[in-house]
Parts: structure tokens; C-alpha cells; sequence
């Protein structure tokens, strides 16, 4: 494999520290016009679901896409905040014990353990409420109707037919609702399928968004999702690999529970190496998807690259 | 006090029956663009929680107040289901164990007594997020900058310094938090407050909208804006004095649980009587704030007696 450039890891870090002075920002102490008080428990909660870590790749993703049709600065920063948001809300909410009942989430205790089960489900609840804030306000771009789309694109990637939907395919798929606690395997296209939903989606918006909030063109935007719809396949490769061979101290949380729990990933389909083939492959696809553009899509390729190899 | 006109109750019916058609609508089970896949146990779980009866105060608030401004039809109906479906998401989150632990909700179990806490959790999130979906859908107006705005007063409405905020300290007030279960009860101020969040953003919002939606001027939508308020304070008095007064098969809900639980209401504080004469001048308030509208704004004076004056 290529390794991603040493300077690309200091760009994504620099990025990455924007991103949560953004977030810090938006989830400070003063109530925006239309509310009245902003309770502290409930801020709490909300700032440890948020704040403090975290590689920030889909904002990255999206202050990317921008950055390749020319268009970068606090606006896209701020509007790489929605779907941080929406990331987070996610974890709080699937740490849940009703949900995947995880203890630790970036090396520290998850919401409803530092704080309490109430207070994990409304800091999720007001975490989401807040993505859609930030990309409906004019402070997040200028033009009302390419913050209505995002505002659109950004909830069909989260909500039953994206995101929500993929967790609850992925609740089923582990047995949740049948009687013997084991329903049958998934196949090749129903594990990517739910992958696409649960953890694709929000992987390709930022994408889609970043090109749309650069004013690209229709077909820029779509062969932006092409790309985003690659780049999110692999970071679930990656992801499941890493389930099976990193520590659970170098991910900051639980690994090994896909096989505790008998989930079907394609890596305990299809085999580690087989799987490992097929991220070179999308690296390559990715690549190729963006070559029209030259040289100043090299950030982005390596972004694929990056998500494909991480380790953490 | 004067009794809304039989009319009225036919007209919030019919009214009802067009937003329920378009709430069916949503939630059918036909992916939209930019969705993979409608999981059918969280759809069903979605419908149970919003289909199926309710007076939709919420969006005839809406309706009605667009209609002032001389505008009606289908996408103002549409655009009202957004509030609903924010609503109905909120009913669902606070009906679980972690929360208010209700089992009962318009005669009907809650949505995690007729599915489970997982799927309530999700079915919560996914209107949550279908409730922005429909704001900022071109289908419910034609002009971006009206969508972008309705997203952006949702979300204010409904998040931390709204709605969910209030939830949060509603939670607090029971002595959630408290090592001895009873922290110090609230004063007036702080109920009005906790109310105004709580319940009142959520009443004012749609009133405020559907003179948006209708492209009244500044001022008209600021005054819906402060009738919306009165109508908010008005209907939590109303639900606090059923709370003590009707009965739990006239709600469809437990009844009687506030004093149970120690909740500091305004009818706890200043009694019965006092609440009921507070409760004729707010509708006497509510009129005179759209007196300047003439007979126009008769429907909605009517709703802000009907709203004071309910039985269930």
C-alpha cells in the first residue's frame, strides 16, 4: 500500500483543532436568539458527547470537497459542524444501553455513564436538533437555498432510509427481534447495503455538501457521492479490520465485539486478506474517480488513502 | 367564560384529517431520493407513534395562521406536519423508563411498551430528522429563504434552549439530580420559564411559521409570535388543571401524576380558581393581540378559547 503523505496527517490535525473551536463555539453558554436558557447539565453532556477528540474526518471531508472547488474559511468550517454534530448525536445515542451498550468512547466513559441514561437520550436529542441549526443558519452560508439542501441531504443520509435505518438493519441483523436470537446470516449485498445506511451515508454527505456549498456544478457534485459512496465503503472495511486486529487501547474503545456478537461484517465473510485486496481496490477507485481534477484533488485521495490504512 | 363555536371543532377535525392524510403520506413506504431503504419494524414504529388520532393543534396553529395572511392548500399542510412529527418524536422520547416512564398515550401503549426501548429511541430520532426533511423539502415552498428560516425557528424551538432544554429541567425540578429527591420547589418565574420552553416553544413556533409561510411582514409574524406565547402559557395551564381535574379515560394517559411527583405547576402554586380567572385573561389577551386583524382572525381566537378550554 502507499502511505499517506506525513504532511497529510498535520493538514487533518490542523483541521481538526478549526473544527472544535467551531463545535466549542456553538456549544457555549449563551442562549441564540429564540431560546430562552441553555441548561448546564444538558450543555455538559452535550460538550463530553462532542468535544475533546476525535479525527473529525467528515468535516474534513467536507472542508475538503469545498477546498477543491475553491471555496474555504470559517463558513465551511462552520458548516462542517452539521454533520459532526449528527456523528456525535449517533454515538450517544447507539452507546446506549437499550442500543449497543458500550462503556468508553474515545478512551473515557460514554455520556450515559458519566451522566445518566435521561440525560445521554436529550443530549443526543438536542445534538441533532442542533446540526439542522447550524445548517439552516445565515451564518453558515450566504445563499438560503444551498443551506435548505443541506438541510435536506444532511437528513436523508441520518434518518430512516440513511443512518437510523442502518442501526436499526444492524439491531436486527444481531438477532434483537427473533425469537432464537440468531436470524440468518447476511449476504454480501444486505451487509452492504446496511453499511451503506449506517455509516456510508454520512461519509458521502460531506462530500456532496462540500461541493454544494462551493457552488460546483451538478456533476461535480455527483461524482463528489461517487466518490463519497467509495470512501465510506472503505472506512467500514477499515473499520471491521480494525475490530479484528487492533487493541481495544489504541481504538479508545470496545474491539472484538463484531464476532462476540456474530455480526455479519464482509470481513468475516469474504476473510482479512481478501478484504485488505479490496481496500486497495477502492483506493484506487477513489483515485481514479477524482483524477479529472489533477493535482487538486491530491488531499482528498489522500483522505482515502488515510481512512483505508488508519490504524485507530 | 364563552364557548368556542361548534363550527370550530368540525373545522379542527377536518383540519386534522388533511394533516393526518399528509403525515400518512410521509411515512409510507416508498424510499425518497437519497434514501436506501425504509426499515419496516422502525417505519411501523414511526406510524404507531404519529398516525392515528390526536387533535394536530400544532399544525392547525399553523394552518390557520398562514390562512390569515391569505395563504392555504397542501404545502402549508405540508409544512405543518414538520411541527407534528417534532411533536410526536418528543412524546415518544419522554414516554420512555429513562424518562417519564408512561405507558399509556392517546388510549394507546407507548411506543416502547408496543415495540421496545431500542426501537423508540430510533423511531424518536427518525422523526426528529424527517421533521427537518419536510421543512426544508422544496416541495412544502417554493422560495429557499422561507424553508431555511422554518429549519432554523424548528430547530431554535426544539433544542437545548427550547423544548428539549425544558424536558432537562422539568427532569431536574422532579429531583433527578438531587441526592435528597427534592430539590427546592420552582417559583413562579421558574415554571412560567420551564413552561415556555418545555411546551410554549413548541406552540408559538407554528404560528410564528405559518405567518412566514404566507410572507407576512416582520411585524405580523412578531405578533403571531407574542399570540403564540398566551396560547402556549394557556395550554399548559389547561394540561396542568386537566392533570388535577379529568380523568384518565378522558385523556387517553395517566392523570393526576404531576402531584405525585412533587411537579411544581402554577396550579400547584396559586390554586384552582386562581389559575381558571388567569386562564379567561389570557384568552381575553390572545384576542386583543389580533383584534387588529378584525373578523379575519377568527378562527384562531377561537382556537386560543378552544386551546384554554378543553377537556381532554
Amino acid at each position: 500500500m502507499i502511505t499517506a503523505p506525513p504532511r497529510f496527517a498535520a493538514h487533518l490535525a490542523r483541521t481538526a483543532d478549526q473544527v472544535e473551536a467551531m463545535l466549542a463555539h456553538l456549544l457555549d453558554d449563551a442562549p441564540q436568539p429564540g431560546e430562552a436558557l441553555r441548561p448546564p447539565r444538558l450543555l455538559a453532556a452535550m460538550r463530553h458527547a462532542v468535544l475533546g477528540g476525535g479525527k473529525r474526518l467528515r468535516p474534513f471531508l467536507m472542508i475538503e470537497a469545498a477546498r477543491l472547488f475553491g471555496v474555504e474559511g470559517d463558513r465551511v468550517v462552520r458548516a462542517s459542524t452539521a454533520v459532526e454534530l449528527v456523528h456525535c448525536y449517533s454515538l450517544v445515542h447507539d452507546d446506549l444501553p437499550q442500543m449497543d451498550d458500550d462503556d468508553l468512547r474515545r478512551g473515557r466513559p460514554t455520556v450515559h455513564r458519566a451522566f445518566d441514561e435521561a440525560t445521554a437520550i436529550l443530549a443526543g436529542d438536542a445534538l441533532l436538533t442542533l446540526a439542522f441549526d447550524v445548517a439552516a443558519d445565515p451564518a453558515t452560508h450566504a445563499d438560503p437555498a444551498v443551506r435548505a439542501e443541506l438541510v435536506l441531504r444532511l437528513a436523508r443520509a441520518s434518518g430512516l432510509g440513511g443512518m437510523v435505518g442502518g442501526q436499526m438493519l444492524d439491531l436486527a441483523a444481531e438477532g434483537r427481534w427473533t425469537a432464537d436470537r440468531r436470524p440468518a446470516a447476511l449476504g454480501d449485498a444486505e451487509i452492504r447495503r446496511l453499511q451503506a445506511m449506517k455509516t456510508g451515508a454520512l461519509l458521502r454527505l460531506p462530500l456532496e455538501a462540500g461541493a454544494l456549498l462551493a457552488g460546483a456544478a451538478t456533476s461535480d457534485v455527483a461524482r463528489l457521492g461517487r466518490f463519497g459512496a467509495v470512501v465510506g465503503l472503505a472506512f467500514q472495511i477499515a473499520d471491521d479490520l480494525l475490530d479484528v486486529e487492533a487493541s481495544a487501547e489504541a481504538m479508545g474503545k470496545a474491539t472484538g465485539k463484531d464476532a462476540a456478537r456474530g455480526k455479519g461484517t464482509l470481513v468475516a465473510l469474504h476473510g482479512v486478506s481478501a478484504m485488505k485486496a479490496e481496500l486497495d481496490r477502492l483506493v484506487a477507485a477513489a483515485s481514479a474517480e477524482l483524477a479529472v481534477y489533477g493535482t487538486r484533488a491530491e488531499t482528498l485521495i489522500a483522505a482515502a488513502r488515510f481512512i483505508a490504512e488508519r490504524k485507530s
